[in-house]
């Protein structure tokens, strides 16, 4: 069971902590800080190995890095702080408040501090701010052997070793890259610019989703990121891809779900800022929504004629709703996965038109032999012109199903047109839109086919 | 933009293409392949060295791999398949159909077949089912020298190197793993033994979602899939895990979008696929949406009596159902993120049911704003008890949005405790629940607010 960690108890023996953690994974370590008032994690920190306080650190899944580095003495935080991987001391550093941000930023040697000022420089969520200084570059004059050599003295100060990236001997720009399986196997003397393939790279400014898009696409433990001159300023890596990818799905979720996205995991958002990230969009849904109030009373004189309409309004509606939802959802992931462009809208609406009405006239069909039943049955009586009623709301849920189809396909496209993320349109929004539209076909329909008999 | 390949242009110049293909980067090659017919995507891949050829199959993002190796010669298709990665050999062979499936089967090398065919006996999404075989491992008795040695010779038929296994002399059981770095970094005469760790494993039958929360959480690029015995059966590997954490996002965002999950890109399902896909979930969901027409039955005499109440159904419904697809959002992923387990769902209906009241009390405010504004602006006129249909509509959005939350918030619990996949649970399903729900819930307050005056 996860505990809100608040003021844990007093009788906390730290030093028995301590030397559970110093032996065990480092994964397991994390979740039991998690468990703890960051006061107590600091206070089990000062106790560990450096390198064993540094790994958990450096572990994105600790919750409270920020507050723990707080509750640090200021010259273990620095210490620690230097022997983290450069982005995610960057992440640390970022959240701290000041003054503590900028007494650890002075107590830094100024290696480090460069370089987390220059990660701290980029935008949040992109290739720069994501990436790690820490990797391995080699002169495009150097052997294979010498290249093993040098990965063996620095090996322990890298990130990754996996990839190397081969730099000209002048300029310093990247000209390539070697794998280390494919330098471990080739002949020690060979030169290792023979050994380099061209390398894929990244731009600072991408967004990480598109980095976690060339990862994937090329299978990549790592990508460069490089600038304009072709220096290369830092690397991505495959385990911070895997979680950027994880979040990135809890916030297109949420998103779908209706709401603003959390950074935080559920049990730690407190209600205020629950309700913030729920209320903004349910208010805003809630004000679209009072468009079907209007459209009622726009109809009530029909409504008071013919009560037996309303009975149905529910139904039709959240049919409508629940068409859009399947297809916004399909179009979101189809968007995102590259697996349809932005030009293939016609595509898809020519898709999803025949879709929505096939699927409109089953629903349709369905509610005909509901009506049907229930008359014959005398379980409730639809009134003299029940036949007409059936074909009113058969004729309704077509029309409002293949609206619901078209309109929840089409709308990630107009989204992503209008320069907004897809994945913003939420199975709520969807059936707002619907739910206003398909109240308008129900009525429209209803006049047609019922004036003269019942309206 | 994509093409969905049916019969390509006849005029296809397959030496050209394949030319062009000889130098490209393998992603973009699968990219130009998927345009393809099958057959012409064989065509040129007969013209392909072998290894470029191999190595576009063994791309997952292959959208036809079952049918273009059907499509070549039965001769080329054993080469390939022999020199493609065990575990994605095994899914083309498992998508084949009989009997090029089974003369296919008879024409590989009788290791290839075995190894094949105890693949295709794990389930699907198991650890088994994704599992290379192409793995390194060595004795414990080995040196690091030589060990590296060993890596030279059998690095091109492995499908990574990074991670060495290390299994015990005489029982060849696992007993530690070493990544390469640590190898490369290793005094050549250490024994390999003595820079092992205890490995991390899973056992064949895990599903794919919990190796991926191994992997992740350990920031593994393998993990060995062990028997009882502690045999290496076989590897997983980190990019295996990214395609299958995206494909499981995408059935999850599916899933929720109200719909099954497809297996196929969007423009790749047929019209029958898409209605069959879609149509069950829209069926099921419309019939239980039916009770809200039954409802309403049952009320039918309070709604003639008081039309107005009718007006604002659909805005009070789709209140419930917004917040309730927002709480199901929430804890579909944190459950699946493992940041709130089963035994913690008291903690999140005490934290729901707050949020809820103070949700639906904001909802409820703005509602009677409305009516207060358009009665005394006279823009609707909502009778003489118009105060008391104020208070209704207030009170029956606190009860719908509080119920939402709190069902939508259980729905997710109550599905995994029932050993269902807690993401089945979407938001259509949601609204529907609460649809029904939220609609006893306003003619109740309506019956307890307005007798004896409306009703």
């Amino acid at each position: 069971m996860t505990d809100t960690p608040t003021a844990t108890d007093g009788d906390l023996d730290v030093f028995a902590l301590a030397s559970r953690l110093s032996d065990g994974h480092v994964a397991d370590n994390v979740e039991i800080l998690n468990q703890l008032a960051p006061q107590d994690a600091a206070a089990v920190l000062v106790l560990l190995p450096v390198d064993t306080s540094v790994e958990i650190l450096d572990k994105p899944e600790l919750n409270f890095g920020p507050e723990i580095v707080e509750a640090l003495p200021r010259r273990t935080a620095t210490v620690l702080l230097a022997g983290m991987s450069a982005d995610m001391a960057a992440d640390i550093v970022q959240q701290l408040e000041e003054p503590v941000r900028n007494e650890l930023m002075q107590g830094l040697d100024a290696a480090t501090r460069t370089t987390i000022e220059g990660l701290l420089a980029y935008p949040e969520n992109t290739a720069g701010a994501m990436m790690t200084t820490e990797f391995v570059s080699v002169p495009a004059t150097w052997t294979v052997e010498r290249t093993l050599q040098h990965i063996r003295q620095v090996e322990r100060t890298r990130e990754t070793v996996y990839a190397i990236y081969v730099l000209d001997a002048f300029t310093r720009r990247l000209v390539g890259a070697v794998s280390l399986r494919r330098l471990v196997a080739g002949a020690p003397l060979a030169r290792i610019s023979d050994l380099a393939r061209s390398p894929i790279t990244t731009s600072p400014l991408t967004d990480r989703e598109d980095v976690a898009r060339l990862i994937t696409r090329h299978d990549l433990l790592a990508v460069p990121v490089v600038d304009k001159a072709g220096h290369v300023l830092g690397i991505v890596t495959v385990d911070d891809i895997i979680d950027a990818i994880i979040e990135e799905n809890t916030e297109d979720a949420q998103k779908f779900g209706g709401m603003a996205a959390t950074d935080e995991p559920y049990l730690q958002v407190g209600l205020p800022g629950m309700i913030r990230k729920r209320g903004g969009w349910l208010c805003v849904l809630f004000l679209g929504e009072m468009l079907t109030a209007s459209a009622m009373q726009h109809f009530e004189g029909e409504l008071e004629k013919a009560i037996v309409l309303t009975l149905f309004i529910p139904l039709i509606m959240s049919s409508g709703g629940n068409s859009g939802s399947q297809a916004t959802s399909l179009l979101i992931r189809a968007l995102a996965l590259r697996e349809v462009r932005l030009g293939d809208w016609w595509r898809v609406a020519l898709r999803e038109l025949p879709t929505g009405l096939i699927l409109g006239a089953i629903l349709g069909a369905i509610g005909v032999v509901r009506v049907v039943v229930w008359q014959k049955l005398g379980i409730f009586d639809y009134g003299e012109h029940w036949v007409l009623v059936a074909v009113t709301v058969a004729a309704a849920l077509i029309g409002v199903v293949t609206f619901g189809s078209v309109a929840g396909s089409m709308l990630p496209f107009i989204l992503q047109r209008a320069g907004f993320d897809p994945a913003s349109a939420s199975a709520p929004f969807v059936a707002t839109l619907v739910d206003v539209t398909g109240l308008m076909i129900y009525f429209s329909v209803a006049l047609l086919i019922l004036s003269g008999t019942l309206l």
